[in-house]
């Protein structure tokens, strides 16, 4: 035990010591840079100030990987411990913050003089600039404009302003890997079994909790205005946008804890089906309101047209990216379902394209206008259901490795840069009444989305929604990576600035307190933890009526897709399923000969079906291919589509056996199920 | 047969579609951000502007990407099929070409009237620039200097720059995966065993390479000048700058081959140790050139001083950017050693510490001003030889995997960027003469470095390097990513604009021809294929004789590097190795226990020494180890570190056995061997 503990001291210091060496390392890189940068002002080549600008771009980048290494290391005693306060993010935010003080005040920022600034009387501010300085011409691009008061310190801070990342390197780089993610890992069987409520919560809900937010926020801005605590412009937009990016929650360390202590496996679906949906719905409708555009000078009066048109918006970027990123995923599947001969070799090229292909969803959605990271999304949760199928082993394990490392990384990338840009963004306007009014906004506008549509939820489910799971649901409203992402996007007039520093204190105090005191209130909520999913399942197996209740819940809802899907699209994108000669009418015998793989009839006899990380049992597969087979035998050839006694009971088969657990951060691994149901007898083809 | 064939011609068809799909695809994608920048040009709105620059942005990329994709299905194909005239690098070049035909003479560039020339009398071109348009303040950053000439093409052809990268992408984003996969993957056993003929080919014979083309090509230059050929300037240091970026090899296509085809061995290791240390030699070489800057007014005459300057900081920096990289690799280890007991729960913490660190140290290299490529090299040498070993086996699959599809991206991307570049760059300056010149004089240069060098190095080797090995070194002289990233660098002048176009000729050529041809040119020398790594072994093995020669060329260059690394740095870095106490003399006893880890110990009976991609066999573990515990017990519980008796058997040993075929494109596995050593008993610890 002593010696244990001796070894456990000895990384501790191991990791304090790589920490101070680290954070000196970064600060000396930093004063190496700038000094000089200072004897660098004699010169005036063009060339060394290019080299210079790189070198400093290396330093600052460095800082946050040795950042995240930190943050690593330190993930590690905590898991090896077992610490559950404090998640990895909430840890990235605390590195950041040091790191931030130490760039803002520990770091004497020489004055750089070489800045000029150019009067034109132009009326336009083209994006390429050519600048003839004394006979040589340079060519300048477009960063953005600044306001005039802002003008002036763009020279006393240029350390600062290096180290902040260009925006939208958060929403071109940084979130889509993290949203095609959880696309990706969507649990489908408890989602699908929750599928209606989780949509209430998080169309309706955040539809609901951003106006919620945003007329209360206007209460607070006329207060504001009049005690003369305003110093700008703030609009009811304004208030209706502050609305939208706080109203997407993001409780991945909530999720992280859930996991660990295996909570309730529908509220986990619930949470992260919320979650996952919302910040769908929130990136649209914040642009949405910003499209808000009435004509006339005055853009900020009410009218109908415009809000017809942003609503329009609304659907149709929606709808866009929707079709875009589900669009892809069936590509994809197409060609993994071509090339699966060749697949077999070479899984590299196979990862390759699996990731070049989801990227382009988001590219693809970019240029078209529509929302990139809607679509990926979309296209993720696509990929799961289809492509992933369609992949060799080996492949499925690398694709979700790579995705999960690339998660990992953007994620705390994001939160280490939230701790840092707190003290050097540059344009902070913390304003206490402002703050306050937001702390209670949130929180009302949460609640507004929780209770009610629980209530409203419950009268139709009979598998209800208990208090103490709304409790949770309430108190599980984490902001994260997308509000931070959404809010520094623009950061330009006064309101934006204010929302701006106002957001991060949320998400600070959200992650901090609210994720910290997970397990606290879990127990104070009297919700069971350790339930294994698959007892779970079991049980309500046994329970017999609670069981079908769920089904009837859920089953309206998308039976007839399900039954599209099992019958058609999944024999036409994936090698499982049933071949299509047994789900399509017999006059359309030869088409569904030409479009149903040789595959799917050599493997009829091993169906498989693995929605799920694990491959299936034998047995569970032989137990899907039953029911078809079944029908087939019965109805001469083919199973009629709607034939509700086969599918019906296939799909509550497959909702019960036909998924498993997906491990979100590689901790727990669940077994398939062990429960005995008659293996029905394999026929010949 | 008909069947598999009609199978075959529809993945053809199909490829073909989406080839079409895909291009018609980025070309509308093009086409509408043209026709809607048309519409915007009357709208003077900053936001919209930069909006509509990210959607152009986002559909360059796409273009990439899709090309990418297009190649990867096409490689399947391919090796599919086994074609192996055409390498994935060469056709991602092919495609590159069409969509850059396509780029420059299919699509009409509208006038973008936007683009404003300020003059202003100012000295300086700062590197952020604030431009006061009628009381609005922008701020622009700095692009680079463009020529007079240039700047009224500028405003003609933005469609065509936008599709041109920064040049600094490939230096900073794609070459650093490429490289350091490179030094992850080299094959230790047989870079050891002929490391003194690869640091040779390295080193000097890039130096004799690099000033055989520099004096070759100011020859032709001093003709061209003769002959009014030559339109601008063109120094001898631009000639020697031109030697150094020609004279990287990059024989990628020719190892996948080899691979393939199961090549000697030998030859391999030469070929790749060469390229993989020729790339670091010809970057800081370049620097080196470049730097060279006589005092006065003209900088282009000779000076002892400055070519003394120059090759101090040749040294400088190439020793700087070893030792960083080395150095992090090597806190790597530590930190992998220290945290192994943590590590064995949370692969995906491994991988992400590794990825990071790497990349931290392309970063503190290029923050210090050394080189970063060259530290990344040294830095992915070290992890495979140290941290490899302390990470688990999940762990070690999967950074080989990161790595390997980064590699892999980077690579066919850079490759495609060249094709599209030939066509969409717009400072081409094709002259036939200095292109034949170039030619004959990289064909030359190559000669140079290999026969004279040959020859040499056979007087000292007893398994002589063969002629027609000699033939085949000198045919696989293909040049690639590197020299593609150090010509476009810097494309200011006419005499580098002049370089970059022949490079991109000199490259094409190469990896066309010379790496199509590699098979003819294989059994046109009678280079013996199929050789398996291990059968190639076992028979130098019962060759005795032979054998030993080998061992005799290589032993004396690193025997004292062996034994140190074997006998301290392994037991300190890694869990592998004996434990310190049995190889450092007893009066250090509790200094080495403090240092070795309690695993040392515990693993005593089952040691580790693993460096290769496969795990060996229990045999060859207690082969390995065997021999030291054998010393141990003869010497009294330590072995003399320079017993040749003990440690070079040892040594030899490891060369044989300790190492394995790394599979670089995962097609082929090459099995542990099968010959009957007799296995020594495992003593108890």
């Amino acid at each position: 035990m002593a010696r244990k503990c001796s070894a456990a001291w000895r990384k501790t210091k191991t990791l304090l010591l790589l920490l101070l060496v680290s954070l000196s390392v970064s600060i000396c890189v930093c004063k190496t840079s700038e000094e000089q940068m200072e004897n660098m002002e004699n010169t005036i080549v063009t060339e060394k100030k290019a080299e210079e600008s790189h070198r400093q771009d290396s330093a600052d980048l460095l800082i946050f990987i040795l950042l995240l290494t930190l943050t690593i290391l330190t993930i590690w005693l905590f898991k090896h411990r077992r610490f559950r306060f404090l998640h990895e993010t909430g840890l990235a935010m605390i590195y950041g913050l040091i790191v931030g003080v130490i760039l803002r005040y520990g770091i004497h920022v020489p004055r750089d003089v070489s800045n000029v600034t150019l009067s034109c009387q132009v009326n336009v501010s083209p994006a390429t600039l050519l600048v003839n300085f004394s006979g040589k011409f340079y060519e300048y691009t477009l960063k953005g404009e600044i306001s005039a008061s802002e003008a002036k310190d763009v020279a006393d801070n240029e350390m600062l302003r290096k180290v902040t990342f260009d925006p939208e390197v958060f929403f071109n780089i940084l979130l889509p890997p993290i949203i095609f993610h959880a696309g990706y890992s969507l649990k489908r069987r408890h989602f699908f079994r929750n599928m209606g409520s989780i949509l209430a919560y998080a169309f309706l809900g955040t539809v609901i909790s951003c106006f919620v937010i945003g007329m209360l926020m206007y209460g607070c801005v006329v207060l504001m205005k009049q005690v003369s605590q305003l110093d700008g412009d703030f609009f009811f937009t304004d208030c209706l946008f502050f609305g939208a990016i706080v109203s997407a929650t993001d409780p991945v360390t909530v999720l992280a804890i859930f996991n660990e202590l295996q909570v309730d496996v529908d509220l986990y679906a619930l949470l992260f089906g919320e979650s996952v949906l919302n910040d769908a719905v929130a990136v649209v409708l914040s642009s949405s309101i910003v499209a808000y555009q009435p004509a006339g000078d005055n853009s900020h009066t009410f009218e109908v047209m415009a809000l017809l048109k942003s609503f329009g918006m609304f659907l149709g970027v929606f709808s866009g990216s929707f079709a875009l990123g589900v669009a892809t995923g069936i590509v994809t599947a197409l060609i993994s379902f071509t090339f699966i001969h060749v697949f077999l070799d070479f899984q590299l090229l196979e990862t390759a394209l699996f990731f070049l292909m989801s990227w382009s969803t988001f590219l693809l959605a970019e240029a078209c206008g529509f929302t990139g990271v809607v679509a990926v999304l979309f296209c993720g949760i696509t990929q799961a259901h289809y492509t992933y199928n369609n992949l060799s082993p080996e492949s499925q394990d690398r694709t979700k490795q790579l995705f999960e490392l690339l998660d990992f990384l953007a994620e705390n990338f994001i939160f280490s840069y939230m701790g840092l840009t707190l003290f050097t963004f540059q344009n902070h306007v913390f304003n206490p009444m402002f703050i306050v009014g937001a702390f209670v906004a949130v929180f009302l506008g949460r609640a507004a989305n929780i209770y009610p549509l629980s209530f409203l939820l419950n009268l139709g489910r009979r598998n209800k929604i208990r208090s103490n799971f709304q409790h949770m649901m309430m108190f599980a409203g984490l902001r994260g990576a997308m509000t931070f992402a959404l809010s520094i996007r623009d950061t330009a007039t006064y309101a934006r600035q204010m929302m701006f520093s106002t957001t991060l204190l949320i998400v600070f105090f959200t992650v901090w307190i609210c994720g910290g005191g997970t397990t606290q209130m879990l127990s104070c909520q009297h919700i069971r933890v350790g339930v294994d999913a698959d007892q779970d399942n079991s049980m309500s197996f046994s329970e017999g009526s609670e069981r079908r209740s769920t089904k009837q819940e859920s089953v309206w809802l998308f039976r007839i897709w399900y039954n599209f899907d099992h019958n058609y699209l999944k024999p036409i994108l994936t090698h499982s399923g049933p071949p299509l000669t047994a789900t399509l009418p017999p006059c359309c015998g030869p088409l569904a000969h030409f479009l149903t793989s040789p595959q799917a009839f050599e493997n009829e006899g091993e169906l498989k079906d693995d929605d799920s990380d694990l491959i299936l049992s034998d047995r569970d597969l032989s137990l899907t291919y039953g029911d078809v087979t079944i029908s087939t035998d019965a109805l001469g050839g083919h199973t009629t589509a709607g034939a509700p006694g086969s599918t019906s009971e296939d799909l509550d088969r497959e909702l019960t056996y036909g998924d498993h657990e997906l491990v979100m951060r590689g901790t727990r691994l669940v077994l398939p199920m062990d429960d005995s149901e008659p293996t029905f007898s394999r026929p010949s083809p």
